[in-house]
């Protein structure tokens, strides 16, 4: 038979993910695998996340868009832990109907959030679903040995900063879904657009690798990420829920109802950096945030206690939180 | 809040996934990502792969088969590579109606592979979804820097060998459909259990990255397959079909029917490699491979040309194949 021939993948390939993967390692995409050779001294951090149509997006959201928030929530992971990205690989699963117009959409938004987070594409492979648009990422990250941040090394007495401000994805999905109708439409669009496309923190890696005793990103909830890294580092928490950082937006929404308070510190979406840091480093990492362009605020302390957190109120009593995370489970 | 909670997530990762993740590296599934110190001296190779309930594996296939199958596709990528697997991520997708059954008999399977395979489980992520099981497995490989066995590198007078055996689990996949009425209980069988478990040839790595000059992993069909090599390699391949390795089952629907030649040369799903070797190390790669105990076989030979592939009949006339290989989009 006669070459040249090309599958409906690799044409697919070929037109609108071999424009993002132009590091060497990436092979063209032409390989079976991609290869990396790791800087000398360097550890590799690797993570993956996938988003899901109709649980993660909505079905008919802008595909760079979604393109961008599978991404973000990877690189979000890797800022948490201090490491800086080094590149992706793409899993794709598509049904029926996702045409051109979808993929060039998809691939360009993809393309442009490569290229600002220094994150190139290295590999991956396209499937057909008989189910929502499913995109899986692993992202892989690099930072001197031995200095990855994780989610263990919090002590008591550690200042808790988070970065950016809480609560707003949570308060915009909301919205989208019909809720927080108080809202005038300007604040109403900054929330919807913190749940559309998160601003992981990626900037601020550097001062969590060289501060941070201990870090995850917060993207299922502020109350419930706290929990698990305090679990992990077998510590308790006390947060005072007034030094919380809010949006203009969020504050819009508590002061209509104080009652949404719990869906800021439940909510998830947040994709902002919860840090532990050691209280003589507080204000070189805070510093040190402000100078990559990241505002980060101390909300409260670490204490002794086996992985609980409360959240104070102005009144110093613990405000009573009906659920602690966002789960699909 | 009192601390001690687990989320749906959390509880589901700790009960089956955990057990898998013994290296150190996987840091226990606790933190948001885990941690790579690559050997001295050594590349990584990168490798992603997803089975989709419906597409890949039937939705009532055994979740011990599914999750085996999931991996080995990636296995196969790496032994194609010359790499020896290092570790893994997961992504899993599940829809309601799954349960603990499910989930342990997935976790089983997987676990054991990873054992086998010596490829255990660093992280993952698991997602509720809408649609079908769907798994991404992202893998990688480690070797000595610089020797990864790419597509490109195949030369001119280079012979043609496969591992196993090709076509089997093309026919079985046709068997499941209600196809190849004329086999005996003992041949489909056989032929079913290559389509539904593939045996990734990870123990021919070594041999492949000493004596290869390229190679690839047949996953879409022979033919489609060696036509990518050739194309990346800029040159042609010409292959004697009656040399090509069939098992007696997949003998046994030739002789009914020749024209299943077709689904043989262009089904998919062998997972077999398929790698170009110097006239001058054939029988060195062909003694390695057997020592490694995996089957390998010479089929034909490179010659000059730009990405073809010619199959050539007894009669030394090229076959005319309808298609070359399997392809989803």
């Amino acid at each position: 038979m006669d070459g040249g021939e090309l599958s409906g993948e690799e044409r697919l390939i070929a037109r609108y993910f071999r424009p993002l993967a132009h590091h060497a390692g990436a092979l063209g995409l032409i390989d079976d695998a991609a290869l990396l050779t790791p800087p000398e001294g360097m550890d590799l951090v690797l993570t993956t996340d996938a988003v899901v149509g109709g649980v993660h997006f909505f079905p008919d959201d802008p595909p760079d868009q979604i393109a961008c928030k599978a991404l973000r929530v990877n690189l979000s992971d890797l800022a948490a832990k201090g490491a800086r990205p080094a590149g992706f690989l793409l899993t794709l699963a598509i049904p029926e109907g996702i045409g051109d117009e979808w993929l060039a959409a998809f691939a360009a938004g993809l393309g442009r959030d490569a290229e600002r987070y220094g994150c190139p594409l290295f590999g991956g492979d396209t499937d057909r679903t008989g189910g929502p648009v499913t995109v899986a990422i692993t992202a892989f990250g690099v930072l001197p040995r031995g200095t990855m941040v994780k989610r263990t090394g919090a002590h008591v007495g550690d200042d808790i900063f988070v970065t950016g401000t809480i609560g707003d994805a949570a308060l915009g999905l909301k919205a989208l879904r019909g809720g927080a109708t108080v809202l005038d439409a300007a604040a109403r669009e900054h929330l919807i657009a913190r749940y559309r496309l998160p601003e992981p923190r990626n900037a601020a890696a550097h001062a969590v690798r060289t501060h941070a005793s201990a870090a995850i990103d917060v993207s299922d909830g502020l109350a419930g990420d706290l929990m698990r890294l305090c679990r992990a580092s077998a510590v308790s928490a006390e947060v005072e829920v007034d030094r919380i950082p809010l949006s203009a937006a969020a504050r819009q929404v508590v002061a209509a109802d104080p009652r949404e308070m719990q869906t800021i510190l439940a909510g998830g979406d947040d994709y902002e950096v919860l840090a532990t840091v050691p209280p003589e480093k507080a204000a070189a990492f805070r510093s040190a945030c402000a100078a990559a362009g990241v505002p980060a605020q101390a909300i409260g302390r670490i204490v002794p206690g086996e992985g609980s957190a409360r959240f104070l109120g102005p009144d110093g009593k613990p405000l009573a939180l009906e659920r602690t995370a966002y789960s699909h489970f």
